[in-house]
């Protein structure tokens, strides 16, 4: 991974102090009980979801989604869902449902209300082009189900 | 399946009017692109949502959940989901989760709004004691759902 400036003169360092790829390094960080990850710096565990335009072609979107990717997938969504508790003290469910075809849905919620919902296609490809873009993407998430949590209060402490 | 007054006195023909079942009788027949259950009856099209206390005992809840109950677990939340629609006039996702043990979640959602969140367990044992059980149970969610769609209309129409 490099660390050279991206075009908005962010550096993939400052990025990594973002709160959502803090949270989303947090979900390796929190369920490694062997210690396999102990050694990793931050850039490698995300390394994985960083997949070029070009990579994504390669993969091909036929049978079952890899275990690792839908692990992946979980991590970001259980990241956002950790992010919106943070922000308002929502505590939420996390559900991915995923076709054997890679389709499907990514969804949060909190008492009766969807905080993210997501429809999942060609899953076998889930990435970013970048740590900013996954950050960017991320935040996006974070950002939309907090509004909503405000707005309907009522219905996310049902 | 008898036809004998259960306790409350109504009659098996009876149910079998009740709009929920109509509706899951509906699932089936409205996908039955071969004709397969052209010539089955209601009643034998419904008898495999009845398992007893005695016959739940005997389904193991190990491994996979059979592809069969599956379809009836998904049939069961799509009647459900035809029904609000019936009543509120609201189009909702039907997302049924399950994990390989049994476990999961059913969700039918509208707009941001979730009508129906139902914890599944042991869904490898998916049943009901009666036809008359089955009813109750599907208008039970449809009447919440209902109740909530009309609580909060703005939310499930986003």
């Amino acid at each position: 991974m490099s660390f050279t400036n991206n075009v908005n003169g962010t550096s993939s360092t400052e990025t990594l102090d973002s709160p959502f790829i803090k949270a989303i390094v947090q979900q390796f960080r929190g369920q490694d009980s062997y210690g396999t990850y102990r050694n990793w710096s931050d850039e490698l565990l995300l390394k994985p979801f960083i997949v070029s335009k070009q990579k994504k072609r390669e993969i091909s979107v036929e049978g079952e989604v890899d275990p690792m990717t839908q692990a992946r997938i979980m991590a970001f969504y259980r990241a956002v869902a950790a992010c919106i508790e943070k922000e308002t003290g929502l505590l939420s469910q996390v559900v991915i449902d995923l076709s054997h075809e890679g389709f499907g849905w990514a969804l949060i919620f909190s008492g009766r209300l969807l905080l993210v919902a997501k429809t999942l296609r060609d899953a076998h490809r889930f990435g970013f082009d970048s740590l900013e873009k996954l950050a960017e993407e991320g935040e996006k998430f974070v950002q939309s189900a907090v509004d909503l949590a405000k707005r309907f209060p009522e219905v996310g402490r049902i």
